[in-house]
């Protein structure tokens, strides 16, 4: 029987695609959307299981996904060269830089060479200035996918009282933002939170983005709140196998939640929907500044 | 006889800017300070006020002060190209755009033209963005002036239960980004909150900036807690007289709080001295840049 407390993303980002697909279908005539163009630097699997994912949802949302593979060695310059070449190509929509990439690139350096009108992952600065503005066309797709599945539960964002487990860059501080911009009442919570649980205990909806397995149990959790788990760890079971689990031990929450992700097929699907979705934007962005124009 | 609950601005102040001149006097030799200009859009008693207080910040801090004050019916596209005058200017090391400008001038516009590397108010989105990344040199400085009260009161930040009420571009969120980067678990209320009294009770620190008076009493806050008012309104007394007040009961929460900031004397002395330090901060990033290389 299909448990209905537990979101699914596939769904999410099903209806996120097909809703991007009419939109694209319908600049084709006009302005057709350029390439997406993903550039992962060196050959590594784990980053391949990534793009492959993302080379589904472009296929789903009609956008043109070009996979580039850099070699392992390039340097610096050479890899800033080339992105800035990508930013000048008038058939090119986003960039998307893959992580991680070898030890000799500063990746943080490289990806502030992709232009904010390109920056389909939001992780230039100038992009999340933008969102503390309220401008968030362009939010880190990961954060924008928690806001997404927060949204599926139906609950009413505004006033709702959050408490953001995860206070990094790209993830924790960005969701904080973009539920503010929708009108709860925000806590960022981290490993220097002296009672993580009164916190977490409540609030209506945690959002948790740590890295550690099995972080938040059913006693951290307010009877009926939604659970949207971000994590991302790898564990290795009793008999040796190794799986992929949340930082929120789902079975135990989801007796007490009222909706919770799982992991794998929550948060993953609908990141994938939301960099898809920042890809139209870019390109509406690049023709409202008149970049496409002939 | 003195209270030592209340925050002496004045006193922050003094300390901030002796130690910014000592840092001031110490470049004369190799690279000076340029000058931070100010620019006012026409006449403005108001504006006037800020600015005395900041051309006299100025002059303890070391640093030139240059007060424009620019036709009232200056075009937009005029005053622009006179900002990207300064910003290629040399000996310009800082540039504020004082508020209110008139009604035909768009401020935010207006703003963003104002290079990052001069932007000692801190509101071009990139700066923004800046903080979010805890690169928190060109802060907001009504925020950095909050934190700095904060700080002045001895409580150890890491760990610190604030409660910053208001979420404002210029304000609110920024005190948030740059407590977080200090190690504080951060709420950020608003006027879509639901409870705002339950938050505020619970706080280790209180930031308010939210633009009513008295909003804050005194049973809305902790025994000890320390009490950051950043509103300034102005009130008409029964006998028509008006005052300055800030969003806080001062005189009943001071009889609660551990520590409190007037208004006026309180987060208004020490913006000019933030303003100083970021002027400062904005000369050795050109520094570092090769700005001012001969």
């Amino acid at each position: 029987m299909k448990d209905h407390r537990l979101i699914n993303g596939k769904e999410v980002q099903q209806r996120l695609l097909t809703g991007l697909r009419a939109e694209v279908d319908a600049l084709a005539a006009t302005c057709p959307v350029g390439r997406l163009v993903s550039i992962s630097i060196g050959p590594s699997p784990e980053v391949a299981v990534y793009v492959r994912g993302q080379a589904r949802g472009a296929v789903a949302a009609g956008i043109p996904f070009d996979e580039q593979v850099w070699p392992a060695d390039i340097s610096q310059e050479e890899a800033k060269r080339r992105i800035v070449a990508l930013n000048d190509s008038r058939d090119v929509a986003g960039i998307i830089l893959q992580r991680p990439v070898p030890a000799h690139i500063h990746v943080r350096s490289l990806q502030s060479a992709i232009h904010p009108l390109k920056d389909v992952e939001g992780m230039n600065p100038a992009s999340i200035g933008n969102i503390v503005y309220n401008d968030v066309a362009l939010a880190p797709c990961t954060a924008a996918a928690a806001v997404e599945l927060l949204r599926s539960t139906g609950l009413e964002l505004k006033g709702l009282e959050v408490v953001m487990i995860g206070h990094s860059e790209i993830v924790g501080k960005p969701v904080a933002f973009l539920l503010m911009a929708e009108g709860a009442t925000v806590t960022v919570c981290h490993h220097m939170t002296r009672n993580l649980a009164m916190h977490s205990r409540r609030a209506d909806a945690v959002v948790v983005a740590v890295g550690k397995a099995h972080l938040i149990g059913a006693d951290m959790i307010k009877p009926g709140a939604a659970v949207i788990d971000i994590g991302i760890n790898q564990v290795t079971d009793a008999d040796g196998k190794t799986r992929i689990t949340g930082d929120v031990d789902t079975e135990a929450v989801k007796e007490v939640a009222g909706w919770i992700t799982p992991v794998p097929g929550g948060v993953g699907p609908v990141t994938v929907a939301i960099l898809m979705r920042n890809a139209l934007a870019a390109h509406r962005r690049q023709m409202a500044a008149g970049w496409l124009d002939h």
